[in-house]
């Protein structure tokens, strides 16, 4: 039995045929979603994403079945706060990479502990490094999909403590995003920048989730190259588990933790309590 | 239970838990092995770039132990000629992407028969189309490993008899590979080039079996750019199952099997029935 509670396919189950296309090919896609109160926080974000990238990928998805599984699963493990992690894979079939005939996804659902740090990256800000793995340009990029070694071969580039997230440059040496977070940097005119995600990297919902709010406030969010050197005012990373971690320490640079900063972490605080 | 031979970790089993690494992240790589007689065919090429590509990916495994269980596996299932599929995970654990701590890897052995065609492209040439989908540069080029969504949306392009293989192009417009094949090409001068797979691509198994031959008999071999219009006179695939397929129809293009694809493809076949 596996140490926290799984179900697939509906029912509490911890093993999957060695068959599937998720552990063949990483054909599949998953969501990360903090659970508040026993809620999933950024719902809508969650929801939508999935659909998307399941109909990039092609992979058929009764939502309505997932999201009542969803919520028995919750009520079902009692959980309060934690981390829902729902994978959708295309499942078992196909012949070699095709996956003609394959139309039974697979719905696996777990349920883990938030991530526990002696010191929290959200109130006394992240150390972060430069990793030096490159991402490469994909036709996949923004979409959460299980191919993702890159990521983990960035993420074993430190162990220990000295630092909170390693950042991402693509071939061209900007950066487009943390192992696990994506970038916001603050310019020294003020205009809130995130890097473009249509060639490589993730685009998580709390990134489209902190887009939103900031045009919703009146500010301008644009979406363009962010030079490795950060040569701006404030730079923060978010996820969709962790919130908001304004950046302190890269490269030898240093920042205070910044205004624009303060306020977008605590909106997101807010939204993960509501 | 699966309805082919399944062994994780030495052990008749077809299922494995969903905390798997090579499901959550495609944390793991996998080679396909020819099977003829009972017996790997290509197999010191097969297990060189599994070492190679486990050292790469930092992924600790035990090869003496793995070809014992390779060749129990193979004689407890009777097997006579078919495909051996070899998969090899970091295993359960770890904490997110970070692989710390995550120190026994996963084995896992199938067997599944030998690819069946009403109309064998070995033998009559391949009909192969241009794939719209991309291969964009990666830190992990050349490694067999288990991130192949691209692949899988590339075979999706096309169903049905009418093409036997797709051809992948580099975002700059130069061919790859095919989405389960290498590919070489014979110039109007007689120079045997196959493209660069430094930056794009898995580096086949057959493809270096290939290039040993050819550069053993004398010829030279080019690792260069092929363009994708293919001005070329003889084109051919490879890979460590199928073996040699001449290309015989390309996006308006036609040729004849060549002598030169036909003398590389019989060599490749006495090996297979070595």
């Amino acid at each position: 039995m596996s140490e926290y509670p799984v179900w697939v396919n509906g029912v509490p189950e911890s093993f999957l045929p060695v068959s599937d296309r998720g552990l063949a090919y990483g054909d599949g896609l998953f969501e990360t979603v903090r659970v508040a109160g026993g809620k999933p926080t950024l719902a809508d974000y969650h929801w939508r994403r999935l659909q998307r990238s399941c109909h990039q990928l092609g992979i058929a998805v009764d939502i309505e079945r997932l999201l009542e599984e969803v919520d028995a699963f919750l009520l079902d493990n009692r959980a309060g706060d934690g981390v829902l992690k729902v994978m959708i894979t295309r499942g078992s079939g196909g012949r070699g990479y095709n996956p003609e005939g394959c139309l039974s996804s697979r719905r696996i659902l777990s349920l883990h502990p938030l991530p526990s740090r002696s010191r929290d990256p959200g109130v006394h800000g992240a150390r972060v490094k430069l990793c030096q793995m490159r991402l490469g340009r994909s036709a996949l990029a923004g979409l959460k999909h299980l191919n993702r070694l890159e990521q983990v071969l960035a993420r074993s580039e430190w162990q220990g403590d000295a630092y909170d997230e390693g950042l991402l440059c693509d071939f061209a040496g900007n950066l487009v995003e943390g192992t696990m977070s994506n970038l916001f940097v603050v310019t020294h005119e003020g205009a809130l920048v995130t890097p473009d995600l249509s060639f490589h990297g993730v685009a998580g919902v709390c990134r489209d989730f902190i887009m939103e709010f900031a045009r919703h406030r009146g500010m301008a969010v644009k979406v363009q190259s962010v030079p490795r050197g950060l040569d701006v005012a404030e730079v923060f990373l978010c996820n969709s588990v962790n919130g908001v971690w304004p950046v302190i320490e890269y490269e030898g640079r240093e920042w205070e933790i910044g205004p624009l900063t303060v306020q977008i972490r605590d909106c997101v605080l807010e939204e993960f309590n509501a």
